[in-house]
């Protein structure tokens, strides 16, 4: 189970109605906060899920409006009594970037690692000492905490996309352990996803598992073309939140100009993509009623929904 | 003639009902924005005085609650069409935190100009061609636009407070004139405050004009100890805009601590420096009602009002 709350739907500027574009993930009692544009720390207080328990902070690139709540959330997060230390992970360039803007803040009581990267794929675990983060490998897929990916995305300047997988481990299948030969001690260590070595043969989790079991898929591609490899990347999402920030067909030179989609050019990938469900988010200051455009996305993409400030959804497994 | 907007009330974080402590002057045209928090851009917005004119940005100091919102106003003004360049005035290190904040802005359509002070007096032109800045001297109290002057206050960081004075035209005395003997060809030049030397004679705008006239005197002071210097300073203002951060005495300790001050001691100094009306802002996000708490600054200074955001207030001269 893996709760999300946009903070914010705005691109550009924030404005009365509309904080700038945010997301807010909570899983295990921790939580990660994807974007941080000002105003995001208003709209964490109106939520009302606390500002401690964030362990790790997604930038998607260095622009404005997605990183200037930054230095004031963190500073908040201090004051709510955090220790631990932060990850921050943005693409390239943004620690030059988050640096200059933390020089603003006098004193913060936890640590901040600031991390570079462009494409990746990590398992993170939480647990009591906090995050735990590792290369995700096969058996992540089935076996990890929750798994990070990103994707380099088209914008101007660099940019990534996050996906988000809850693996769910398959469901033990004692007849097929037996019918395997395999020793009761060892049933435990092979369902937590461990192979073992038994008296020279290997044996394998497979052996006294059912098939893997589809875990649970979000996707978060904000701000960008709509580019090729968008559609691997979010295949299966039972969420996916993309930037739609100029509703109507006519805004297409811009969006082009801007490096921003139209909201049909996101429900074009969501289709390709195969996922359950597209959320849009990031929407220009200029579009008073995203609602008044959707239908440009239906006709496209029929699960489409417009996102707003402070909708929060539960996934589950499937 | 000037108006005046609270565009933020709070101290510390933005809450959702209470943006971060500014003040925005408007005179002839133009505007000058005193601090600038997380958020400032979206009550001005509420405001709806534009972005545009914004001409002059005055800093108290560097704390994230006074200047976070700054590199995205700047933005906004950018795109709100403005070319003309800006001027920046804060106190002693502040460049070398505004230019860590603006690293993260791509492009602005106009130059900033950077500069520190400590304690100044300076005569602001408003024309056509933008702003005019040269220091006060005796006769800019009679026939500047608009004189602005800082104080260095007593926080834990380098902090400026600042006074507006519109100065007062004496009005013309014909028979003054007359009756001085001043030829009617140099009347004009003045009645504009410039003193004529004329067939060996040094003629003096007192020869043809009435005793001065009082102005209109606007200070902000926020985030200090009340200092010995302070009443003198706000002197005879028309509205003195303080910080109130905590509104309780049993707080004391705490002002002490984290250099703030009590309602209480605000007023004192209200007192002190014979203002007309004391208004209270800055409120520690801890007090969920400042108003509860204004009888700690009646009973000192009864002229005394709570501020809340986006609070318009317009100043005649007496």
């Amino acid at each position: 189970m893996l709760d999300l709350a946009l903070l914010g739907t705005g691109g550009s500027m924030p404005i009365p109605e509309r904080f700038l574009s945010s997301l807010l993930i909570k899983y295990k009692g921790s939580k990660i906060l994807v974007d941080c544009g000002e105003g995001t720390q208003v709209s964490l207080r109106l939520l009302k899920w606390g500002f401690k328990s964030i362990d790790m902070i997604l930038i998607t690139h260095w622009h404005g409006d997605h990183i200037l709540g930054l230095p004031g959330l963190l500073t908040t997060i201090g004051n709510s009594g955090r220790r631990a230390p932060m990850m921050i992970i943005g693409p390239q360039g943004i620690k030059k970037i988050i640096e200059g803007l933390l020089a603003s803040l006098s004193y913060l009581p936890y640590s901040i690692h600031l991390v570079e990267v462009s494409e990746i794929s990590i398992v993170v675990s939480f647990n009591k000492h906090g995050l735990e983060i590792k290369e995700a490998d096969e058996s992540s897929q089935s076996y990890g905490d929750l798994i990070i990916s990103t994707l380099e995305l088209d914008h101007s300047s660099p940019c990534i996309g996050y996906s988000f997988y809850v693996p769910r481990r398959p469901k033990f299948n004692p007849e097929k352990a037996i019918s395997n030969g395999v020793p009761k001690n060892l049933w435990k260590r092979l369902q937590q996803g461990e192979t073992v070595i038994y008296e020279g043969m290997t044996i394998k989790p497979s052996m006294v598992l059912d098939d893997n079991r589809e875990g649970i898929k979000l996707s978060f591609i904000t701000d960008t073309r709509p580019i090729d490899t968008i559609p691997d990347f979010i295949e299966g999402s039972q969420l996916f939140i993309c930037e739609g920030t100029y509703g109507d067909e006519q805004d297409r030179e811009r969006a082009i100009k801007n490096k921003h989609m139209l909201f049909s050019e996101a429900a074009r990938l969501a289709y390709e993509g195969k996922v359950k469900e597209l959320l849009l988010t990031h929407f220009s200051p200029v579009m008073e009623e995203p609602e008044k455009h959707i239908e440009n996305a239906r006709r496209v993409f029929p699960q489409t929904t417009i996102g707003y400030d402070r909708l929060t959804i539960q996934l589950n497994y499937p």
